[in-house]
């Protein structure tokens, strides 16, 4: 970035929305991932759209890559910058609440509101933005939405995809687009706003969304359910699906899992289950008994150990707080964890476990097995050191091979933390070379520079130091 | 079209696969709308994707204009051909259900299907495929993506957006794309598959598709609610949704209405009543009798005439079946009907209506009320004669106030039907010159020469004969 290029933006942000001092900067090379980033050569913090369309103006004229953050709680790269001398883009100081419409169930909200601040303050009118990443406390709705975030919910309520009625982006050039409304239909020309959920910065800067709430669910009941195996788990998780049941969420920990967490907080899990499910079904009351009485059945019939609900909304919240904690813990017990999140067809969920499972033992790495069950999205926490290379190599295999196995059995790398740079090097044999040619045709004419968000989803993050041109879209 | 390109796409259909005779072509010109449409200069009906793409080779080759086509049952000249001289591509010929997944809850279908067609299919299987729109006697799975076609259970259900999966669509330049997957949740690179549904036919020709089922629902009730004025019935509409209730359907029906169809069918339906809803409520029979308690009492609230259950299933029947036959019997009312499909926030809905009102009767246009009321999507249905010049200036006059009434309450165009050419006047106003500019951008990444469906959306349709070059686009 030319000094006169950086001077213009830092004029334009004013005093106290751009940081440039090199402890300041530091912050700004990595997210949730021990990817390796490089030091941006401005961060700037708007305060309005019209304020982040003037810096984009100014970054384009220039083509300086420009890296959107929210949070930077991504667990694949989506946020870490490939690109040297990048402008970031912290959304944090854009964290209005902006509208709670009620009659209508919708919530507008600046990119930078945090998740929880925003379930909080819609709860309290009586609706349930259901997206609840267990990153929630700290992430935010923008990155949610550049993510399509998903979480525990997803089984019932699916992702944040589901929920984005509208947008309000900055593009590439400066341009402000807004796209949808509150209306829940529209066949009104291409689909915008789904074409920027889930892209990852790359296409525009999320500035505002108008999200979809629905009512809070008049009751609701957490089961834990213990197994002697874990195949027994998922065959259950299966069963449950297969058999038109959907309860909010179903996770699936193993006995790794479980332990680690009870080195460090009081779950209330047992520590001798080879699996334990954690499932929560909600509804009006009548129908989430029968509900509860058929996964119990279920359960019952896939050789669960014991099957216990929890006695009060404390004990349910316990279970959820420490599901909530698992990356965090896993985090701990090595110097590094690699969440993996490859998802399949919902009945192939059995058969994709028993292969991480396989993988991880031939190849001699510490896998600890958690997922979204219901929704057939796998969490496999990979412990491992980044600086031991000889375990990498075959941390990496395991890697590739889960991604190879998911893809095999029908799946996507990624069911909701994006593909950033974790998971690129597999993205032409998920989408096959049209696919992925269509998608850089989008990037070409949303950025035909390639200053956004260089080096991620297909680049090849050696490219994106030389932003603009082709190569880094 | 020129001869020798003639030739060559049809020695590429085979004999059976192909329609050249003027009687044959002229039922190509138009759909369920009357607007004007051109005669297309060859038609052609693939057996196989692969056949296709290799029409599509040569068709890009010579630039020459192509128009999918499924049912011709669309309501906003979606597929009349704008450009004459086109190749028309009847997706009849692809009409297998490829495989219903039980486990998975998807059906994989070729996009010839009859969308009844397929949801016997899968009910049959205990599934249901939850899209319903009133022409679905004859409308294929096809048109209803190009359209993201909607139907009375969008209230509860949504689009035909929300059900698809994964797409195989043959591009502009006959390369084969595959997009999705049977996941239900997918953060992989751009949602290419979201981005071709309500595409219209102008980024691509849809010939696959995986869809996602949910499990027949357990019980169904429908109400009849009679109302002694129209306003009080969308109240009652508004204050059903504001209170977190989510019945399958809720249709609204004015008095013209109903009287004009019974004259035709024995509906059941009250003769004197200003305004009816028809509702249905579909679940758990527990939670289903609390919800239609619920419904009679804000109806009651609402100053409802009477509330009526539908004593059998056969009576239900009758009253759907009415609703289902409302455009075909107002078509024979006068020589011609227009049906409006704008949509708005929910809690606009009792605004909406009075608007059409007001602007049809001061326009001494004779307006019949129909509406999804559930989800704010209207359908108000012009008697006209569109050969009667002084008559259709008026109607022109009301068909404009309505789109731009729905706009300014925060609505959209089209909630349902699409944009086709009957809504294109009035796009950059719904979208801005921005989201025109990205729409754009985006057609002309997927479809440089803008070969595909020319003159639609926001093209204006004196441009689209010279097929070839952005204009078209």
């Amino acid at each position: 970035m030319d000094g006169r290029t950086r001077e213009t933006i830092k004029a334009i942000a004013g005093p106290g929305n751009f940081l440039e001092d090199p402890e300041d900067l530091a912050v700004y090379t990595y997210d949730a991932t021990p990817l390796p980033g490089k030091t941006p050569a401005l961060v700037v913090l708007p305060t309005s759209s019209a304020m982040l369309a003037a810096i984009m103006k100014v970054a384009s004229e220039s083509a300086v890559p420009v890296i959107p953050r929210g949070a930077a709680s991504g667990l694949a790269g989506g946020f870490v910058p490939a690109a040297g001398g990048a402008l970031v883009v912290d959304m944090h100081h854009m964290n209005q609440i902006i509208e709670i419409d009620k009659a209508n169930m919708t919530v507008t909200a600046q990119a930078g509101v945090v998740t929880q601040a925003l379930q909080d303050a819609v709860n309290r009118a009586g609706l349930l933005y259901p997206p609840d990443p267990a990153s929630m406390a700290i992430s935010t709705i923008g990155g949610n939405i550049a993510t399509n975030a998903g979480g525990p919910r997803g089984v019932k309520y699916g992702n944040t995809l589901q929920y984005v009625l509208g947008l309000e982006v900055v593009l590439a050039d400066g341009r402000i687009l807004k796209t949808g409304s509150k209306c829940i239909k529209q066949a009104s020309g291409y689909n915008l706003t789904r074409l920027f959920v889930g892209s990852e910065g790359t296409l525009g800067i999320i500035t505002q969304a108008i999200l979809r709430l629905v009512p809070l669910p008049q009751a609701k009941q957490t089961l834990l359910v213990v197994f002697g195996k874990v195949a027994a788990a998922a065959q259950a998780v299966s069963d449950i699906i297969a058999r038109g049941i959907l309860p909010a969420s179903i996770e699936l920990m193993d006995r790794k899992l479980v332990n680690l967490l009870e080195q460090y907080i009081a779950t209330g899990f047992p520590l001798d289950a080879e699996a334990i499910l954690v499932i929560e079904a909600d509804g009006d009351p009548d129908s989430l008994a029968k509900t509860i009485v058929a996964i119990e059945r279920i359960c019952a019939d896939n050789a669960a150990v014991s099957v216990k609900a929890a006695q009060s909304d404390e004990e349910a919240d316990r279970f959820w707080e420490a599901r909530r904690m698992a990356f965090a813990i896993c985090s701990r017990a090595r110097p590094n964890c690699l969440v993996e999140d490859v998802t399949v067809p919902r009945a192939s969920f059995p058969q994709i476990i028993e292969k991480i499972q396989q993988i991880s033992e031939d190849n001699q790495v510490t896998t600890v097995l958690l997922a979204h069950a219901g929704d057939g999205n796998t969490h496999p926490m990979i412990l491992t050191d980044v600086s031991d290379a000889e375990e990498m190599r075959r941390v990496n295999i395991v890697l590739e091979k889960i991604a190879l196995e998911g893809l095999k059995l029908g799946g996507t790398l990624s069911g909701e933390h994006g593909i950033g740079t974790q998971k690129m090097l597999w993205m032409e044999q998920e989408h096959s070379p049209v696919g992925i040619d269509v998608m850089k045709a989008i990037k070409r004419a949303l950025d035909p520079q390639g200053i956004l968000n260089p080096g991620k989803l297909w680049g090849r993050a050696a490219d994106a130091d030389a932003a603009g041109g082709e190569e880094q879209a």
